[in-house]
This record gives structure tokens, sequence and C-alpha cells, in this order.
């Protein structure tokens, strides 16, 4: 017998993700989620929040990343084992969920190792759009990984950055970005050190995937009207920023009693002054003081983004073929009858 | 291009899940699984432990159940919503994951709906065997919904329970549950009371799904010697029994700081002392005082049984057709270049 309608959980598989952003075009998926984070972090209040939960081991970070509004319920498995790159594995690997709150039916199961690398660009560039500069047109990416081409076409089209200047450790991954965003329409310039990719640029991102206290950027890379997003630092013992910075800079956050354990500003007193960038959007809070000010967008990655990334996944579901159906809910005829169900799935014995 | 082996996530449907318990047999199936459970609780202080994430809405909660030990990690989705069944939907409906801690990669994703209610049966009959007087035979099921039968059953197998004596505010409910136990051999008693339920019964397992502080049992049904497995007070202001019971028994329980919100021992003083059930288990700790003692196991389910359960589950993996390759991770030949594995699975243009 068939399971029932009801069983089937609508699934998106990572070969249906990539369908899905060539269908939309990268650049309006950019622009779509940043549009569904900002709609949600302006009725930041009407959501249940808590820091995500965090099972650290040796190699690395295995997250739960729940929230809800008074509909939908969502959570992201994240993790983070910055050795797995040496090993041809994803640093990060998620999938995520989006489920009915008066029922606890889920109704979405998805991939989010690249919907996760969508959301965190969508992020960023919807920050600095409030903090940065306008004139910003320049950015240097520090850190050239899985999430660098994903920063720069998130800021091209929802900032208007026009140049981006690479730099990594290793030359191969710059050499790799640099290919990877050859017909972005971005200029492009490959960097051989930090100061020289910071050279003339208006928005500096960080998004390195070390596990320790680094000093990516040091007090002298900073000059006045820089606007810093800080991608890399994210969990307890890995930051990429100089203390001095912290304190020289504006410091926008996400959800403070997370950021407060995982961010840049772990290294700082737990009263130093921080804002909640919703509030800025809102305009409830003053976001840069002025040209010359330096602001910090100190990332870490908060659930309500992954909740609007998997709002507009859900809002694109009417497109044909993204989804297919998962088995995922025992549905007997008679809820209480589970029992019954199971027995009559029993193979049935020769005579 | 076809994903790598290593994009696949092995899934275990609804359907594959009544399979593989049809081709392994229930009776070994709850057997097994308490061995797990047991072969789990001997080395708890091995295991990252927390209490279960909850999201409470006005109709129900929706958890997230983490647990580790230093090789696997776990979670489990399960939701609780009582008014469910009057619209044809589960009550509790679950999900639940294993991955390798060294690397953060899911191994085993799995529907849980079936697997919850298999544990909880199989945790509930374990207790009982370290708790019960080992002379036990007559049980009470007080609550005949989606869990009466597993329950029954578990008793049987791992218990040696020969009796079970059913009574449900629904007669069809009981009705419902005598039909599905008629062949196990169990002798079945349709009772019109509790009063008439627990009459001559050694053990008396309640579960119920009101969202409520109902007092299924008061004090003047529980007579010396008994072994209470209160199964449905499992959430704050959800509890089954009279606190006249909790001041007259031994109490024992999974792990006191997620009990002592949504056990019934809710409604004692937080310092009321309770027993960890493994350390029973150890023998650290005495279990039943007597023959004429009381005890209680005041189960709310714990993430450990989950683990168990999950690890029974992956040990199962080798019989065919039970698992099917979920393509849930994102896996680029460079695990740097999400980014040029997106631009790859572009439609081809026309030239």
């Amino acid at each position: 017998m068939k399971p029932s309608a009801r069983a089937y959980v609508p699934f998106v598989s990572v070969d249906a993700m990539m369908s899905l952003v060539h269908r939309i075009g990268l650049a309006e998926v950019l622009r779509g989620i940043a549009a569904y984070i900002e709609a949600d972090f302006l009725r930041w209040p009407e959501f249940d929040k808590t820091p995500r939960l965090a099972a650290h081991s040796p190699e690395g970070v295995i997250e739960l990343m729940p929230t809800a509004d008074a509909q939908l319920y969502a959570f992201k498995y994240v993790n983070g084992h910055p050795k797995n790159m040496k090993n041809g594995l994803q640093t990060v690997m998620a999938f995520g969920l989006l489920a009915d709150v008066d029922t606890g039916a889920p109704v979405l199961l998805t991939e989010m190792t690249l919907l996760t690398a969508l959301r965190t660009a969508a992020m960023s560039a919807l920050a600095a759009k409030h903090l940065a500069r306008p004139d910003a047109r320049v950015m240097a990416v520090i850190g050239n990984g899985a999430q660098a081409e994903f920063q720069a076409l998130a800021f091209q089209v929802i900032c208007g950055i026009d140049a981006v200047r690479l730099y990594d450790v290793d030359p191969a991954a710059t050499a790799k970005a640099a290919r990877n965003l050859a017909a972005s329409g971005l200029r492009i310039t490959s960097c051989g050190s930090v100061e020289e990719a910071v050279e003339g640029a208006d928005i500096v991102t960080t998004c390195t995937a070390d596990k320790q206290n680094a000093t990516i950027l040091t007090d002298n890379h900073v000059g006045a009207g820089l606007h810093i997003n800080a991608v890399g630092g994210d969990c307890p013992g890995k930051t990429e920023l100089h203390s001095d910075i912290l304190h020289r800079a504006q410091i926008f956050v996400e959800y403070p009693p997370q950021t407060r354990i995982e961010g840049e500003i772990q290294a700082l007193d737990p009263d130093h002054p921080v804002t909640e960038l919703w509030q800025v959007m809102a305009g409830e809070r003053t976001g840069r003081r002025d040209q010359r000010a330096i602001t910090l967008f100190d990332s870490v990655g908060f659930a309500i983004e992954d909740f609007s990334a998997l709002r507009f996944i859900k809002d694109q579901m009417q497109l044909a073929g993204i989804t297919e159906e998962l088995d995922l809910l025992a549905d007997p005829d008679d809820p209480r009858d589970l029992y019954g169900m199971l027995q009559r799935a029993a193979p049935a014995t020769a005579a």
C-alpha cells in the first residue's frame, strides 16, 4: 500500500538546489535571500531566539540552529571542520528543515551547504548595504575558499562593488577564485599579501577557515572609513582580527548572546558595547557614525538567516522538478494505530 | 555529472523501517534496541549531554535532541502535538541523523516516528527489568494510543509480562489495541476504568497524550510493590500522576536536568532525591529497595536512547534494500570550489 500524501516531505537535493539557482539566476537568488532576511530582521522581536547548540570535538563543531515565528519552525544542521578540506570534504556541510508550528509536521527538507554559502554572502552584503560607506566600490576578500566567490558576487549585486582584491595564504585558492570570477564583470586583482589586498579597499571581508585565534587583520591594515565584514571568526577560539581593531570600530552583531560566545567580540569584555544589526535596519539605532568611522560586522551566522533562506526556497517550490517526495513521516489511517500500520506492512506469508 | 559517492547520505524511509522490522522480527528489534541502550547507559559519562532544545507553541512542542560520544553525533527532530490526532496526524513525528564526529559528515538519515515508538517501549521495558519485582507478570496500560502495543510487546519480550490490562478514556482506542495484540500470546483484558485496569497489576504504564497536568493515577491506585512506568508526562505542564504517589515512590530518571523540567518531578522541589537509572544499571546505586517498595520510572525520553536506536539501525544497514541514497551533501572535486561546482551544473546554452 502506498503511503498517504501526508507521509511525504518535499525534499530539495543538492542537484535540485543547483538547478533552482540556475533557473532563477544567481544574482536574483542573492537579492531574493537578502530581501527575505531583511524582511525577517525587521520583525526580529517576533522570533524565538536561542544561541545555536554546538557540540565541539578536537577536529571541529557540529551545530543545530533552530528558530521559529508563530507559523514556521526552522532548523539547520551544520558542521565546521577546518581539516576536512585536506581530505577532500567540505569544511561546512549543512541541511535544514521547515516545519509547521501548529502541527509539528515538516514541510520542507533541503540541502543547505550551497544554501548556507548563498545566505552567508547575502547576509554579509545586506549588512554592508546598511553599514559601509555608500560610495564603497572596492572590496578585499581575505581567504579564498568556498565562500569567497559568493561574497564577491553578493557585494556586486547588493552593494554595487565593482572591484575585488583577492588574497589567500594558498595562491592556488586565489587562482581558483580569480578564474571563477573572471566572467563576473568585477575587476579582479590577485594579491600576494594582506597588505596588498587591503590597499584602497573600502570593504574588507575576512573568510578564512582555521580553527584558531588568528590575526588575519592587524590594526595598521585598517584605515579610516573602512567596513570590515568578519565572516570567519565564528566559533570559540576562532577569531581573525587583532583586538586593537575591535576597540577602534563600531561593532554590529546579529544576536549578542551567540556572538559574545562565538564572534570576534569573544576577545572583549562581556559588556563591551555592540549594536544589533536589526535595530539599524529598523531605524532604532544609528549605523555608521560618519565617513571616517570604522564599522565591523562581527558575523557568526544566526538561525533567522537560515529561516529566511528556507522561506525563500519554500516560495520557489512551485518550480517544476525542484522537489522530490521523501517518505519521512509515518502516517497510519488512524493516527493512534501506528502498530496496525506496521502489522499491515508485513510481507504476505506463503499459504 | 553524477555527484560523488560522498555526496550521498544513506536514508531509511518509513517503508524501509517497516520492512527492516519485519525482516529482523519485532521481538528481536525490541531486544536489540534495549541491548544497545543498556550498552550506552553503561558508558553514560562518555556522552555529551544537554537537555533537549524545545520550542513551545500553543498547540504543542518541537524539540531537537542531540548527543554525541567521541565517534558519533546523533540528533532527533521530534514534535508533540496532542491535537494532531483529531486531524488525522500523528501526535509524535520524528526523524533523526547520525554523523561522524571527526568530519561532521552525516552517515545516516532515518524516519524516527516508528523508531521512537520502538525505542520508547524498549527503554521502558529495560528500566522495568532493573526496577520492577522480578516476578512481575501483569501490566496495566493506561492510554491506548500509538505507543500502547509497543509497550505491551516490549514488556513481554524483555520482562516476561504475560498479561496486559488495557484502559483508555476512549473505548475505541482500547478496542484497537486489544485487536492488535490478539495474536501476541499475551492475555489481554479490556477494562472500563483505571481502577479496574490496575487491579492485580505488578506494573502500570501510563502513556496518555493530553498536554495538561492530568491525574491519571491517584494515590489509592498504587499498592505496595508496584512499578510505575510513567511515559506520558514528558513536557512542562504535562504530567499524569498525583503528587502523593511521587512522595511514596523511589524515583528513577534518565537525565535529571531534563527530567526536572519535563517529567512528573516538575511538581516536586528541585532538590527532591532521584536516582539516575544508568547508575542502577552500572551497579553504582541501589534500584528497588525491597518487594514492597513503589518504584517509579519518570520517563521523558533522552537523546542517548535515540543515539542507541540510531546505532542499532546503522548496524542493520547491510540488509539489502533498507537504505536509499539521498543527494544531501554538496561535494565538489576541490572542496574549496563550491562555486565552480555550481557553475559546472549550469544547463548548456544553445550555440
